[in-house]
C-alpha cells in the first residue's frame, strides 16, 4: 500500500480518537508495539517497527530494511531508523522527554522487553500497562475499511466457487488447499488470513483440521475454512459440502447448524450484548440435541487481524455497534463421524446486520 | 505428525538436556510458552498450549480444539484440557506444588501474562525470567532433525527449478510467488517458512521485497527468497537471476556476492565465533567497494523456526558447533539500480560444513 491509498483512510480521525482514549486514561504517552495497531495509526505495513506517541506527536522507529518503505507509507509521523534495536531507540526518545508515565501495550510487549523498559526509565518515567486501547478504536470500522473487508470477502467467495471442482474422492486435502491458495495469489491476494482448513470425512470433526495429506473419502462432509488478505484486510469464511449423497443423519446435522447460524444472524442488532448472539445459536442446537457438540464460540471481529474484538461468546457483555464486522460461525463436531460449520461475515448496521458473504448456505454435494 | 514419527525424535535426550540446563540455573520448574519450544520438548504441533515442567514431570495444557490432536501427538506428558484459559490452569497447577520459583520464557510471555502470573503466585512462588533456555538446546540439531531440514531444503530447491520458467517479462512478481507456492503445496509442504520474496528490477534493491503486483521488467535482477516447512522443519534459500543479458556492472556485482558467500562458507568451522563468518563475507565485499551496500547480517540458524540462534552477525561471539544448521546469505543492494543475494543452508560438521542446498550459484539468465 502506498500513501495514495492511505489518502482514503481517516488517519486524522484515528489520531483524534486515540487522543481521547489516552486522555480518558490520564496518559499523554503511548508506545505502540502491536504491528496491526501501528499500521492502523500511521500506515506502516512492514513487519518491524514501533510507534511512539507523545502528546499527539508521532515518531515511528524501524530498521534499515524498511527505510524506503517507511518513507513511502508512514503518515504524519517522523521516521527514525536507529543503529541498534528499535525498542532501545524508542526508550531513549522517551527518556529525553519530560513525561512522567508511558503507556505500553501489555499484551503485545514481552515480559523481557517490558522489564527492560521499566528498568531503563526508572525512576523518572513510570511504565503503565494498557490493554486493548487501540483495539477498542479498531473495533468499529470506517466506511473505507468495510469496503476493503467486503472486497476481501467477495474474493474469498469467488475462490470457493472455483475450488469446488477440486473436491473429489482420492484428492488430498492439501491439494484442495493448494488450488484455493493458488487461485487466491493469482487473483492478487496479499496472502491467506490463516492456515487453510480442509477437513474431510472423520477429520471434519476436528474444529481446527488443517489441510493434511489425507485423501477426500468417497462419502462424507468436507469443511473448508479459509480467508484472504486484500489491501491488508482479512476475510474469513467456512462452508461444509458433502461428498456423495448425504444420509438422513448428515442432513439433519447440516440443517441444525444452518438454522443455528440463521438464528445468530437474526440476533445481531446494535446495542445488544454479543453474548446474546452466541446464545441464539446455542439454543437452536440445544433443541436439536447437538449443543454438546458445539465446542467453540460463535464468532469474532475481523479487520486488519483475523481475530479481533469482540469475541462472540457465552456471557460476553460487549454491545454490538454499527460498523462492527464479525463472523457468525456455529459448528457441530461429532467425533468419529464428522462435523459441519457454516461461517459468514457480517457488518452491524443501524438496525440489524448486512451479510457480506454472498455464497449459498445450501448443502452442496460434490 | 503423529506419535509414530515422534519415535525417531530424541525426546528422552531432550528432557535430559533440559534438566541439566535447569539445574545450571538452580531452577526446578519451567513454564514453556513458546510453541516451537513446546513442540521440541513434547511433540505438540498445534497453535495453542503451554507445557509445565516441574521436577522433570511434564504437564501439557491445551484447549478443547486440540483435545484429540494433543492425545495423538504429545509424548510423556500428562495432557490437561481445562475449562478456562490454559495459562490460568497452569498457574493453578504451579500453586498446588511446593516449588519456590518458576522459570518463565520472558521473551515469549507477554507483560500482561507475566505480571498476572507473578501476582497470582505471590508470595509463595517467585517468577524467574529466563531467556533462550530451550532455544540453546535447539541450536545443535540431532541427526534426525538435520535429515528433516535437508528434506525441506531439497524440496525448496526443486521448486526453484520448476519456477524459473515462470519468470518472464510482464509476469507479476506475485504470479511467480503463486506458482512457487502452488508447487510447494502440491509437493506436500506444510506451508511456506515465511512470506515469499520475489523482487524484480529496482525492487531487487529492497532486501525485504515481498512479491508485489509489479510485472517483471525486460531487463534486470530478480531476487527469489523463500522456504518451505516440511514435517515441521523450515528451509530458506535465495537465488538471484537476471532477465536479459546482464551488463558488466551487474556481472561484477553478482560475482562479488558470490565470492563473499564462498568466503563465508569457507570460514565455517567448529569452534570459530560466528562473527568471523560474517567478517569473511564483508571483507570480500569491501575489496569490491560494495561493503556499504551489504546492509544486513550474514545468516541465522534454521530449524523448527525460520530464524533461530545463532545470529551470524558482526562481533557475535557464539562458537560454531557440529550440528548447527545456519544460512549463509550475503547481499548487495544498490538503491535505484538493483540487488543480489545468494543464500544457502549449511550444517556444521566436525571439520567445516556441508552445504545442504544443491542449487547452482552460477548467474542464471532467463
Amino acid at each position: 500500500m502506498d500513501r495514495s491509498l492511505n489518502g482514503v483512510i481517516g488517519f486524522a480521525n484515528r489520531r483524534r480518537r486515540l487522543a481521547q482514549a489516552l486522555a480518558a486514561r490520564h496518559l499523554d504517552t503511548l508506545l505502540v508495539t502491536h504491528l496491526p495497531n501501528v499500521r492502523y495509526l500511521c500506515g506502516f505495513t512492514g513487519s518491524a517497527g514501533v510507534l511512539l506517541v507523545v502528546n499527539g506527536r508521532f515518531t515511528f522507529f524501524t530498521d534499515g530494511r524498511y527505510r524506503q518503505q517507511a518513507r513511502a507509507e508512514v503518515e504524519s509521523a517522523r521516521v527514525v531508523v536507529p543503529k541498534g534495536p528499535v525498542l532501545d531507540a524508542a526508550t531513549r526518545a522517551i527518556a529525553e522527554t519530560t513525561v512522567k508515565a508511558v503507556g505500553v501495550e501489555s499484551d503485545h510487549v514481552s515480559l523481557a522487553a517490558g522489564s527492560k523498559l521499566a528498568r531503563t526509565l526508572r525512576p523518572k518515567v513510570r511504565v503503565r500497562p494498557t490493554q486493548g486501547l487501540v483495539e477498542e478504536l479498531r473495533m468499529v470500522k470506517e466506511a473505507g475499511e468495510v469496503a476493503r473487508i467486503h472486497a476481501a470477502v467477495q474474493l474469498a467467495s469467488s475462490l470457493f466457487d472455483q475450488t469446488l471442482a477440486a473436491i473429489r474422492p482420492g484428492v488430498a486435502e492439501r491439494t484442495v488447499a493448494a488450488e484455493l491458495e493458488y487461485a487466491a495469489r493469482k487473483a492478487g491476494a496479499d496472502g491467506m488470513s490463516f492456515e487453510t482448513i480442509v477437513a474431510a470425512g472423520w477429520r471434519s470433526a476436528l474444529p481446527h483440521g488443517l489441510a493434511s495429506m489425507q485423501p477426500i473419502p468417497r462419502r462424507g462432509f468436507v469443511v473448508l475454512d479459509f480467508g484472504v488478505i486484500l489491501a491488508g484486510y482479512c476475510s474469513d469464511m467456512t462452508r461444509t459440502v458433502h461428498v456423495g449423497k448425504p444420509a438422513a443423519r448428515a442432513c439433519r446435522m447440516y440443517q441444525a447448524v444452518r438454522d443455528a447460524q440463521q438464528a445468530a444472524l437474526e440476533a445481531v442488532r446494535p446495542g445488544r450484548p454479543v453474548g446474546e448472539v452466541d446464545r441464539a445459536a446455542r439454543a437452536v442446537l440445544r433443541r436439536a440435541g447437538l449443543a454438546h457438540y458445539f465446542t467453540h464460540s460463535t464468532g469474532h471481529g475481523v479487520g486488519l487481524e483475523i481475530h479481533e474484538p469482540p469475541r462472540i461468546a457465552r456471557e460476553q457483555q460487549e454491545a454490538l455497534r454499527p460498523g462492527m464486522v464479525i463472523t457468525i460461525e456455529p459448528g457441530v463436531y461429532v467425533p468419529g463421524y464428522g462435523g459441519v460449520r457454516i461461517e459468514d461475515m457480517v457488518v452491524v448496521t443501524t438496525t440489524s446486520c448486512e451479510v457480506l458473504t454472498p455464497t449459498t448456505r445450501e448443502l452442496l454435494t460434490v
